[in-house]
C-alpha cells in the first residue's frame, strides 16, 4: 500500500507538471475562456485580454451626427473577443452568456522611415468593453475601463448604446459586419 | 501488482482527460507555441495563427519609392506573433529561434450605417510571414502564404527584405517600433 501510494503520488505530480508545462501563463481569463467576471452590475477587469483573438480593426470610425472635422485619419480601433465566445460563435453563430468584447483605441501615428506613407497605432487612449449577461436590460452592457487602469467598472448609463447596437449590429448586438473573422 | 496497474492507468487516463479539458482546441500551433515548422527552407502553414496575439495594426503603409497615388487610405495590415515568442519577448526582449510573425493584409472598406466616417477591414488580400531561424542567411526569412491558401511556402528571394529590416527595424529585424505591445 505504501509503495502504491508513492506510485500514485508520483503519477499525480507528473500529471500536474505536464499540465503546468503545456498551459502558458495567460492569466485567469485564459482558463475561464475570457467570459465576464461580474460582481453585481460591475465588470471586473478582463485580465489578459491582450492575448484574446482580435476579430477586427478599423480607423476613423465615427457615429457622431456632427460633421467630421479633423486633420488626421482618426483613431484606430482594435476589437478582441473572449476565446470561449470566439469558439462558440465560429461553431454555432451565437454568443454565449458572459461573452466579452474589448475595444482598444489608439491615436494614429504618422509613418516613419522606412515607410513613406500610412499610419500605425500610436498612443493608446481608451479601453472599453461590452458584456452579454441576462442581468442587463437588453442582455448587454457597455463599460469604460479607463484606458486599462480600471480594476472594475460600472456599466455606462447610455440608452444610446443599446438603441444603436439593436438597430445596426448584424448579430445579437455585435457589429459582426465589421469583423472579418466573424462575417 | 494488477491492482496497482489499474490505479496507475486510471490516474493516467484521468490526467489526460484533465489536460484535454483545459486546453482549448487551437490547432497544433497552440501546443508548440506557434514556433515555425520548417521542412528544409520551406515554412509549413502556421495553422491557427488567427488566435495568436496581435501586436500591431496599421493602414496605408508603403515603403515604395514611387509616389503614392491612390484614392483610398491604403490597405490594413494586421500583425500576429507566435505565443511562445510573445511571452519570451515580453520577458527577455529577444525573439527565440522559430519566432513567426504573420501579417494579414485587408482592403479598406468604407464605413456603413451607423458609422459616418472611417474605414474597417474589408476583403483579405494577403497573408505573409517572417521566421527567425539560423538556417536562413541573416537569421530571418520572409514568406508569401498565398492569402492563406499555401500549405507550405519557400522563402521570398529578396535581398531587399533583409537589407531594409536590418537597417530600419528596431529589434532584431522586427519593426517593434510600430507595435504598441512590443514597444
Amino acid at each position: 500500500v505504501f509503495f502504491r501510494g508513492i506510485v500514485v503520488t508520483l503519477v499525480l505530480v507528473l500529471g500536474a507538471s505536464v499540465i503546468a508545462a503545456v498551459i502558458p501563463d495567460e492569466g485567469l481569463t485564459r482558463r475561464d475562456g475570457g467570459l465576464a467576471r461580474l460582481e453585481g452590475q460591475a465588470l471586473l477587469y478582463p485580465e489578459g485580454y491582450e492575448r484574446w483573438p482580435v476579430v477586427g480593426a478599423a480607423i476613423g470610425l465615427s457615429y457622431s451626427d456632427r460633421p467630421v472635422t479633423r486633420d488626421g485619419p482618426g483613431n484606430f480601433h482594435r476589437v478582441y473577443l473572449s476565446p470561449a465566445a470566439y469558439d462558440a460563435f465560429l461553431t454555432a453563430r451565437t454568443f454565449p452568456e458572459g461573452t466579452t468584447l474589448v475595444m482598444e483605441i489608439y491615436e494614429p501615428a504618422a509613418s516613419a522611415p522606412p515607410l513613406r506613407a500610412g499610419f500605425y497605432e500610436g498612443r493608446r487612449v481608451a479601453v472599453e468593453a461590452s458584456v452579454k449577461d441576462r442581468r442587463f436590460r437588453g442582455g448587454w452592457a457597455w463599460f469604460d475601463l479607463d484606458n486599462g487602469k480600471a480594476e472594475r467598472a460600472a456599466p455606462v448609463a447610455s440608452e444610446s448604446c443599446l438603441a444603436c447596437h439593436r438597430e445596426h449590429a448584424a448579430t445579437d448586438m455585435v457589429f459582426t459586419q465589421f469583423y472579418p473573422r466573424l462575417r
